[in-house]
């Protein structure tokens, strides 16, 4: 029986994983849930999982969580918490940091469906994981991919490149005259995935990608020359890893969150779960690989340069992403503004190298600040 | 440093293992060679690799391996050698079942090529290792993909379905009328892979899948509904292996032999290997999947039969089917014999259950004499 503590438990990745704890009866306790502003998801979860502890941002809320019977605590505390297991982390964006970092200097193993922690402050996250004993457990379908094909390797040495795949997003097939004008809901339109918001447009843009990998770089000690990005439609093959000796392995299964997700939860172990999707190969007809179109993609150029520049870039690079992606949702900017002020808030900036945390969350405050000034202009 | 016992040596397997060898100085010592009629060929390497034991089945050719300094013992003494760590089996077809049981008797691990030991007499071998602690590494690309795809994982259990890959052979896309008038030098242009010919031919029937079937179930200790051949005309994915929760790994490659011998050589390490082809996955392309039109491959219905029933049945296929391929070679029956004479073995044979090694080897000569009178007719 582990005890999990859901953080971002009202969000797609936080449902998903309780659907997963819900078919898998007898394998987990929640012993934590902390949700966003969806307070009537979050209560019902809280009437029916009972969890120790709770929390929502919103004050008056409060009250509810407790009449439930839970004690209302910070997510950081939830993380850190001696009686939980396992922290799934799906706290969307930035605002995931300090709960994973708090978990990391728990020696908590760490369920990390969200990247913007390692893209922020990759660095310190993997340094305070490795100084007080705490796994880092990847979450994303191409991360996940990439672990299980690594299980039983010996390790980094014997890895020659890990090929991360791309469905190309909501408009993969758009001419440049047609992305210029397309809807936020058009962008929410994807091919494959059902996902959150921020990460559904970041599919679009490829900014997703962008930030994957830099999230492989720290899950897996790789160089950024060992990463490649590769165009797979049908987003069936998850992710490839390419060993010395020429031979590769892939992990491939039907586009749902639910598989990496469980994978996680019960690693080192597999559980049948007969909720889960099948995939038919004989069924599969093809599957198809290529090229990415850099030039399609400004954001996952973007990504490439801030991570190879490394120190601050990242995090001015997430934060930008942010700002810029709210307000494309929010109809105020076009689509192709977005790597336009991604673009100008990197150009601005003077790159810290080998940052501390509070270089790092002022760079990221800077990047917001200049990004949402430039908009006003 | 692992010291080989190579057993074929001048086969298509045996000569690749050589290569890996060369390609990997200071990894392994060629303690002995076994090789069959291509005398030139092995007292070549007999110079090149001065190994301590040679093998030739031709009396007279003794004296000239004894001449290059190596002293000459059958097959299952090399293979039972105390100073070898590790045989390569490689001898084509059923003459490589008593070596590979003195190797299993004498605790040596295996690289299995040859897929006969384990057909013939599946349970007998796999006896024979697991009392004496010999393990068995697959050489075959499909079997050493599911080895590869299974490293890591918790093992059987968590295993629900395997898939070989199926290229389709040589006349995949030949009409019935075709077919019927193939030549046996049409039958050798395999059209992804470089093989000996006795697998060749067994690829273009899809006999040889239908063998791979019952070399997995031996390896793997997977029941024979958990196994299914799928097609992939590419070979590029060389199999795959679905676990309980849905997901699935591949192991993917250039077709070229070399690689999982030298896998097979090198486990649990990989090493790198700069002669062996690089696989480039943008490059690729497509991949295709589909059934296997079992109408149209006659014999791996005859071996899915075979395989069912069990006992001597996959003796006397595999016995009926050396003889008729061997008989297709020589130009005296036509490609659509090749499953109707292992069809009349198969009819006329009385199965027995959990046969001795006496029993088997007496339902593969009953079988062969069945297929030869038959043919006189």
């Amino acid at each position: 029986m582990k005890r999990l503590a859901i953080l971002g438990s009202t969000g797609s990745i936080g449902t998903q994983a309780l659907d997963v704890v819900r078919a898998l009866p007898g394998h987990f306790q929640v012993l934590a849930l902390s949700g966003g502003r969806n307070l009537d998801l979050l209560q019902r979860q809280v009437q029916e999982f009972r969890p120790l502890l709770a929390y929502t941002p919103v004050d008056a809320a409060a009250a509810d969580l407790r009449a439930a019977g839970a004690r209302v605590v910070p997510p950081e505390e939830m993380a850190a918490h001696p009686e939980v297991d396992l922290v799934v982390m799906a706290i969307a964006g930035s605002p995931s940091l300090h709960p994973t970092l708090a978990a990391a200097r728990a020696g908590k193993p760490v369920a990390l469906a969200s990247k913007e922690a390692l893209v922020m402050a990759g660095a310190v996250v993997t340094r305070e994981a490795r100084e007080h004993g705490a796994q880092l457990l990847p979450v994303d379908s191409e991360h996940s991919a990439v672990w299980q094909c690594l299980q039983g390797e010996k390790g980094g040495g014997e890895v020659s490149r890990v090929f991360l795949t791309a469905s190309g997003g909501a408009f993969r097939d758009h001419t440049p005259e047609q992305l210029r004008r397309v809807t936020p809901e058009e962008a929410l339109r994807h091919p494959t995935w059902r996902m959150g918001k921020k990460v559904t447009i970041d599919s679009a843009t490829l900014m997703n990608k962008g930030l994957e990998v830099i999230e492989a770089h720290w899950l897996f000690g790789l160089s950024f020359d060992k990463i490649e990005v590769v165009m797979h439609r049908e987003s069936i093959v998850h992710s490839l890893v390419e060993f010395v000796d020429g031979s590769l392995k892939a992990q491939l299964g039907m586009p749902d969150m639910r598989l990496p997700i469980q994978y996680a939860l019960t690693h080192p172990l597999r559980l049948a779960n007969l909720n889960l999707p099948r995939l038919d190969i004989a069924q599969l007809g093809r599957l198809t690989f290529g090229q990415v179109d850099m030039g399609r993609y400004p954001c996952l150029r973007l990504a490439l340069e801030a991570a190879q520049t490394g120190g601050t870039c990242p995090a001015v690079l997430n934060a930008a992403d942010e700002v810029a992606v709210e307000r494309f949702l929010a109809g105020e900017i076009a689509f192709l503004d977005i790597p336009r002020f991604v673009e100008g808030a990197l150009v601005r900036h003077n790159p810290v190298a080998n940052p501390d945390l509070e270089t790092i969350l002022e760079a990221d405050a800077w990047a917001r600040s200049v990004v949402r000034e430039e908009m006003r202009c």
